[in-house]
């Protein structure tokens, strides 16, 4: 069949069925385009079926665990065997099916047309999709959508062997612990795996290419994961060689991700990258006709940033005043203990803003985190100086990943120290500590001393 | 000795040394007011030592473990044995021990003074306090707060016998779980006891006095923590006699607290209680020198209330213009799964604002809740009609305790259903229940179907 040959109109076209894609094309449908959906294999992207989801499953089994464990002193029964992990492997891999249904139903009910297959452009308004190895379609847009996501990349001197050294979402799979394991990387991804199978029982190898985890995260932060990763028993290289090391049973390396683009033709389509990425607009725009969401666009390749862009180009289609341009991106991770921030570190707040104010209060301090002996946790908060809004918000401890929510709302509001100290917060809960940290920084402490000046 | 002879002169006297009372002395004493606390028993009330503390330590053991028992299915190992409530015990008065120390800590370090015994008036500003058997003290106050606090009642029908039936701050002490267990009452009390011993063991029964739990609450929250008491196992008895029945092994009864002013006189400083209650203005002021704080006064009998009372009061006798009308007082509710509440529910908010718009999303829709097979629970929030602002916020499911925050804060900064829609939710979090329900209520849903209209 040659291109041009029984072409199929289309209204909006989305390429990847990932995070990013669905929420655009569900939100387009919401708005009366009529939306077709290109993805080869099943909808959600990695972060449903082999990020995101299955991470946190894993990382939540393996807390549940050591929680119940932590509790052995104050009462609690020991476990009468090690953790089944081939069964955990059947409930993860259930609730990823629950979620996928759930995903190809909305999108079903949407009236969006799922394709299933790999495009490509071979024009400025046509893409052409491998639909079967030997059947291929084409569509004409009105509208595309760029949502193809990204994806792990070897180090040369380490590539992946689909077996003993591989990518994050293969490790997720395996259905016994290693019983040595080295984590190559310092991103989330790496520090989430090596405190998981820590927990389950490897002994645990964190290669880290620099000095930190989670470089570009606030210093305080790094420090937290880099106690919980010693407390959880793993030993850690700093400046580490990427080579791996043959001693270890299983290597999984998380270096780095590109944008899924090589296999796109953009230059077919008039559109090319700038560095690795596709630069867009607020209106996330490309081009006149093409948009792009997600980790092809610059900045942090989380899903819930991917969720958002594709609810902003989804208005964006349906002719809404619609823009992605928010500034709070919140992070969660799930370490030793929980680590979540959102808005500017400590460091970045002083540079943009000079003279900065920050309210910091430990969790030994907090009623909640004593009876969960969570005491190494804080709440760090950094306001403006001279009664300024909320910049930045670290958070360690306990529910971290869900406190953060309240934070980015208030950096999004602009909330000042005095907003979140005169919110009553519930006694006892986590939450007390970023009122608490509010009331260190206008200088009136309750639960801590009062530095003398 | 007789009234008037050898007083000391104080120039603010804290009756009372709860949740309210020693943060009034921590905040006046950072304003440079010089404090006197009297409390007869140790300081931290019955919130720290007898009430919330023990209580949501108590419930907490009980969750790691009936969390751990719910991943079985998951490869979770099975425990080997019971729980043992002795050392529970021990490690539970260890925290509080730890926490009372702290709070002594802090109160030497502000300067306040911490005289122990129990306080009643003898003049208009004066002040006796039992200090022992046979010693007394006379305090010459400038200004004053009462912050006794309040204590449970039991009904003529069923008096506390210290034994078998006992209010809750006793049933947290038992170092084994009763194995026939009634609870009386339907307050949050009565459910987080109910809920923490059927997971501990004990057959329980609740006997409410009306029709359903939580009364007061958004009629979906008391469904939820219906259903929540029934999935663990409790008989629910609902209009019950509240006689009690003699075949239960142990009784705890909770149905009534009332203020604890009896042993105050009142009287003698022409000071008068408006019901049960001290009625107070914005500045918790009851008299021209007299102020009074926490359960003493009419509202939610809840530490964090008291609390935030506490810091306003301490800000008044600062001499700074402070006022207590906040108008959100978040309650959350350790139930099988956490309830928590903020602002009006929908009921309220009907009959204050006429139209209002709820947006409504269930947890089974979430990916993270599908991770930890907790989909019963849901997010619901009520906004003013046409982009009005949040008026409440009801919320079942895990975390839910530490997520209303969010929520609080937004009903305090007046947030709509936009502020809460486009602020980025990490993902996969329980937070993002919260947003999804401000999209459903904005009429554009994201992981649910919307409704044809």
């Amino acid at each position: 069949m040659v291109a041009g040959d029984q072409s199929d109109p289309v209204d909006v076209l989305i390429l990847g069925g990932g995070p990013g894609g669905y929420v655009a094309a569900l939100r387009a449908a919401q708005h009366g385009r009529s939306v077709t959906l290109v993805e080869a294999r099943r909808v959600g992207g990695v972060c449903l079926n082999e990020g995101c989801i299955p991470s946190k499953h894993l990382a939540r089994f393996a807390a549940v665990k050591s929680t119940a464990e932590a509790w052995r002193g104050a009462g609690m029964p020991a476990f009468a065997g090690p953790p089944d992990l081939r069964a955990f492997q059947k409930s993860r891999q259930a609730a990823v099916n629950t979620l996928v249904g759930g995903v190809e139903s909305l999108l079903k009910s949407a009236g969006v047309t799922v394709v299933a297959g790999e495009g490509r452009f071979v024009g400025r308004t046509r893409v052409c999709v491998q639909t079967g190895e030997e059947s291929i379609r084409y569509f004409d847009f009105k509208d595309c959508v760029i949502a193809t996501g990204s994806a792990a990349v070897a180090p040369a001197e380490l590539p992946f062997d689909g077996g003993r050294v591989v990518d994050a979402s293969r490790a997720l799979e395996w259905e016994e612990p290693p019983t040595t394991l080295q984590v190559v990387g310092d991103d989330y991804i790496a520090v989430e795996l090596a405190v998981a199978y820590a927990r389950l029982g490897s002994h645990v190898t964190l290669s880290m290419l620099g000095e930190r985890p989670l470089p570009g995260f606030d210093a305080d932060l790094s420090n937290a994961a880099l106690q919980g990763l010693k407390a959880s028993g793993i030993e850690i290289v700093p400046g580490a060689d990427v080579r791996g090391a043959p001693a270890f049973d299983r290597v999984v390396v998380s270096i780095k991700r590109t944008p899924s683009l090589d296999r796109l033709d953009l230059a077919t389509a008039g559109l090319r990258k700038t560095g690795d990425f596709l630069k867009v607009d607020a209106q996330l725009r490309l081009d006149r006709h093409v948009f792009a969401i997600g980790d092809v666009t610059e900045g942090l390749p989380l899903a819930h940033r991917a969720m958002m862009q594709g609810r902003a180009v989804g208005d964006v289609l349906g002719g809404q005043a619609a823009a992605f341009e928010t500034t709070v991106v919140p992070q969660v991770v799930f370490a030793a203990q929980e680590l979540a921030t959102a808005g500017l570190t400590e460091q970045q707040a002083k540079a943009a803003h000079g003279e900065v104010v920050v309210g910091r209060f430990p969790l030994a301090a907090l009623g909640r985190a004593v009876i969960e002996s969570a005491t190494g946790g804080f709440a760090k908060l950094i306001f403006g100086s001279g009664g300024g809004p909320l910049l930045g918000a670290h958070l360690a401890g306990p529910r971290a990943g869900d406190l953060i929510a309240e934070l980015a709302l208030a950096i999004e509001m602009a909330a000042t120290a005095d907003d979140l100290a005169l919110t009553v917060h519930a006694h006892p809960t986590f939450a007390e500590a970023s009122m608490e940290a509010a009331e260190v920084a206008l200088g009136r402490p309750i639960h801590i001393r009062r530095k003398r000046s």
